[in-house]
C-alpha cells in the first residue's frame, strides 16, 4: 500500500474531484444549508438552537474556507484564478464571513457578509452564472438610454424643488428628496395625492406631472422595444441568416458548376469545329 | 326484437356515445350548472332555494361519477386512462365531492373540493385544455430566472429584516414576513410608505429599495424579452423555414437537372466527336 | 336658366357633394363643435350661455338628422346603406339625439346619448375607422383566453367568499363582490390592505393572493406574447414571404428557361449527328 | 513671427478647435458644472457659497454666450445655422439665461430657464441627439392612436361628470377634472377609493370603471404590439432584405450568363451545322 505523494498525480486528483458531480452537489447543499442559517438567525430562537446555529455557521465558514483553497490549488494558472470575475466575488465574501461577530459593533457587518454568501449558488450553478452573464450584457445598451432618463429626471426634480419646495418641504425640499418623489410618482404610488397638494399651491402644476409621466413611460417604453428589437436582430437572426447563407452558397456552387461544364463543352464544340 | 347483449357492440356504443356533440354539450352544460350553484350558494338564500341547492348539488356529484365511470368503461386501454393528467384531476375532483357536507368542519374542505369542479370546464373544452397545455410548457423556460428572483427576494428580505426589523416588527420581522414586505414593493403597493418609515432610521434606506426595484424590474423585463424571442424562435419560424427550405430544394434539384443534361449533352458530343 | 330636375343627375350631384373634401370637414367640425357643447355643459354656465348651448344642440342636432338623410339618399342602395355597421351606429345616435330634453327623468338618458356623438368621429375620419376596425379584429383571438381569465377569476373568488366573508362582508360578501375585489388585487390597488386584514383570521392566506397574482400576471404575459407573435405572424411576414416567393419564382423561371434551351440544344445534336 | 490674419485660415482654426475633442469635452464639463450649480441652489448653503455660486452662474452663462458665438462664426452657412433645430434650441437656453436675476417677479422665470440648461447636454452629446431624434420619430405613428384615446377619455369624462358630478365635486365637477380622475383610474392610484364613493350612489358604476379600464388597456396594449412591430418592419429588415435581395441578384445574374453561353452555344451548333 503506497501514498501517492506526487504533486502532479495529486493535482490531477484534486482537479478531478473539484469538478466532479458529488462535490458540486456537495457545495450547493453547503450554500443552501448557509442560506437557511441565515434565515433562521431571523427568527426568535431558543438559546440551544442560536448555539448551534453560531456552530454551525462557523463549520459552514470553514468549509467555504477549505473549497476556495481546494479551488485555487487545482487551478492549473494561478494567475488566470483571479482574472475570472466569480473567483474574485467567492473569495471576498469568504474572506468577508471570517471577520468575528463578537465586537458588537462589527455583527452587522459581518452578518450583511454572511448573507451575500447566498449570491455564491450563482457562481456555482453554470445556469445561473450564464444568465448572470447575458443580463450584464444587456446593460451597456441600456447606457445613453438612462442618462437621458437621468437628466428628465434631474430636469423635473430641480424645477419641483424650486416650486414646490415651499409646499412640502418633506418631498420636495432639495433637488435629492425631490427625485425620489418623482420615482414614486413615476411608479404611479399614490402620486395623485402628491399631485393634489401642489395644485391647491399652483392650479396648473397638474401639467408637470402629466408631462413628467408621460415623458419617462414613452422613453420606458421605446426602450424596451429597443432592447427588443436589438436582442433579436444580434441573437436569433444570425443563426437564421447564416443557414439561409449556407443553401445559397450551395445554389451559387451549382451554377459554378453549370458554367463550368457549359465552358467546357463549348471548348469542345470549337475544338470539333476546328477539325 | 332483439337486446345487444354482445359486449363488444355495446363498447363501442358506449365510445360512441361519449364522443357525440350532445354528450359534450351536457357536460358543459352540468359544469356551468356546477358553477351556477357554487356562486349562488355565496349569496343569502330563502330556505327553500338553499334545499334545491343541496338536492341540484347531490345530481351533479351523480351525474359527474356516472360520466366519469362511463369515460373509464369506454376507454379502450384501462391503464392508459389513468397515464392521462387531465382523467386524474377529474377523478379526484369528482370523488372529492363524495364527501359529505354532514359534518360541520368538513364543510369547508367539502365547499372548496365543488368549486374545483368549475376547472373541469378547461378539461372538457379542447380549446382550453390546448391553452393549457401550451401556458405549462412555458413554465420551464421560466426556472432559471425564478430561481435568481427567489435569490435576490432572499438576499434583500435577509438583508431587510437584520436592519429594518427594530423599525417595524409587523414588515420586517423575519425573513418570511420580509420576503411578503418585498413582494409589496415589487408590485409598488404603498411602498413609499414602507420607505419613509426605514428612512427615519437609516435615512440611507431609499438605496436599498431603489437598487431592489431595478434589480427586480430589470430581471423581469429581460425574462419577458427573453420569452418572447424564445417562442418566437421555436413555433413561428419552424414553418417559415420550412417553405423556404422547400422552395430552395426545388430550386436545387433544378440545377441537378440541369447538370444531368449538361453531362449527357458533353456525352452524346464527344461520342459524334469519336464517330 | 334651367333648373335641372333629372333625378339620376342630381343622385350624382348629391353623391358628389356627399363625398367633397368641403363636405367631410364641415362634418367633422360640427361633430368637435357637438363635442365641446357636451364639454361646456359640465360647467356652471351663465343663464344666457345655458340658452346658446340650448339654441346650438337643436342646431347640431337638425345638422346630423340632415347630414344623415343626405347620406341615404346618396347611397347608391338602400339595402346595403344598413348592412354597413358604422351606418347603424350613426343612425341609433342621432335617432336617439332626437328624444326631447323637456321631461325631467329623459334629461340624463337625453344627454347620454348626446356624449355617445362624438363617437361619430370615428365613423367619419378613415383613420380611426381603420384602427378601430383592427382592434375589433384583435378581439376574436383573446377569446379563450378570457374565458380562462373568467375562470381563473371565478374560482378564486368562490373560495375568498367561502373564507373571507366572515372577515370583511364589504369586499368578500358574495362571489361578485368577491370578483371585483380579486379584480382590485389584480391591478395592485391597495391589495395588501386586502391581505392583511385576511390573513389576521387566516395566516396562510398570502398564499391565496401570491398565487392569484402569479396565475393572472403568467396568463396576462403569455396572452400579451401570444398576440404579439400572431399579428407578426400574420400581417407582417405575409408581405415579405410573398416577395421572397416572387424573387424566387424568377429564379425558377430562368431555370425552366435553361432546360428549354439545354433540351433545344440537345434535340439539334442529335438531329446533327443523324444527318 | 507673423500674426496671420487672413480670415479664412482663422475660420479654419475656428473650425478645428470647435470640432476638437477637447472643447467638445469642455463644453460638457461646463453644462455639468452647470446642472451641479442648479442642483446646489435647491439646498440651504452659507452665505459665501450662495455668492460663489451666483458668480459661478455668470461665469457659466459667459461661457455659453461665447461658445453659441463661437459656433455660429465656425459655422460655414449662416442660414443653415438656424434651420438646425438643436442650435435655436441652444440659442434660445443661451439668451433666456441672460434675464438678470435682480427683479424679483423675474427670477422664477430665469431660474427656470437655466434649468433648461440641463437639457444642452443633449443638443452635444451626439448619442443623446441620435437617441432624441429617433424618439421624435415615433411620435406620428403614435398620433391617431393617441387621438383615439383622447376620444375615449373624453366621452367617459362626459358621462362621468354627467352622472357622478354631485358624489364628489372635487373629482367629477367637468370635463376637466373629471379627464384628470380618469387618467388617476387608468393608472390604477387609489382607483376602488373612486369607485367605491360612487358606487355608493349609483351601484352599477363598477361597470363604468370596469370597461374603461379594459378599453384604455386594450388599445394600450395594442398600441405598443402595433409599435412594435412597426420599428421591426421597418429598421431590421430593411437591411435583412437588402442582404437576401444582393444574394439573389447574384443567382439571377449567374442564370443570366449560363443562358447566355447556351445561346452561344445554340448559335455555335447550328453554324456548324450549317457548314
Amino acid at each position: 500500500m503506497s501514498v501517492d505523494l506526487n504533486p502532479a498525480s495529486s493535482f490531477e486528483q484534486l482537479k478531478r474531484i473539484e469538478s466532479s458531480k458529488l462535490f458540486q452537489g456537495a457545495v450547493i447543499a453547503i450554500i443552501l444549508l448557509s442560506a437557511l442559517t441565515i434565515g433562521a438567525k431571523t427568527y426568535e430562537l431558543p438559546p440551544l438552537a442560536e448555539q448551534s446555529l453560531s456552530i454551525l455557521d462557523t463549520g459552514i465558514t470553514v468549509f467555504f474556507l477549505v473549497e476556495i483553497l481546494f479551488r485555487f490549488i487545482a487551478s492549473p494558472e494561478k494567475r488566470r484564478f483571479f482574472r475570472d470575475g466569480w473567483n474574485i466575488f467567492d473569495t471576498i465574501v469568504v474572506i468577508g464571513s471570517l471577520i468575528p461577530l463578537d465586537n458588537a459593533e462589527a455583527v452587522l457587518l459581518g452578518r450583511l457578509l454572511r448573507v451575500f454568501r447566498v449570491l455564491r449558488l450563482v457562481s456555482v450553478v453554470p445556469e445561473l452564472r450564464f444568465l448572470i452573464n447575458s443580463l450584464l450584457k444587456a446593460i451597456p445598451r441600456m447606457g445613453y438610454i438612462a442618462l437621458l432618463m437621468f437628466i428628465i429626471f434631474y430636469i423635473y426634480a430641480a424645477m419641483g424643488s424650486l416650486f414646490f419646495a415651499s409646499v412640502d418641504e418633506e418631498l420636495w425640499g432639495d433637488v435629492a428628496i425631490s427625485m425620489l418623489t418623482l420615482f414614486r410618482v413615476a411608479t404611479f404610488e399614490d402620486w395623485t395625492d402628491v399631485m393634489y397638494a401642489t395644485m391647491e399651491a399652483y392650479p396648473l402644476s397638474w401639467f408637470y406631472y402629466l408631462t413628467f409621466i408621460f415623458l419617462t413611460a414613452f422613453v420606458f417604453l421605446n426602450m424596451m422595444i429597443g432592447a427588443i428589437l436589438e436582442v433579436m436582430s444580434e441573437e436569433q437572426n444570425a443563426k437564421e441568416r447564416q443557414q439561409a447563407h449556407d443553401e445559397r452558397d450551395e445554389i451559387v456552387q451549382q451554377l459554378h458548376s453549370v458554367q463550368r461544364k457549359l465552358d467546357k463543352l463549348t471548348e469542345n464544340m470549337e475544338q470539333s469545329r476546328g477539325t
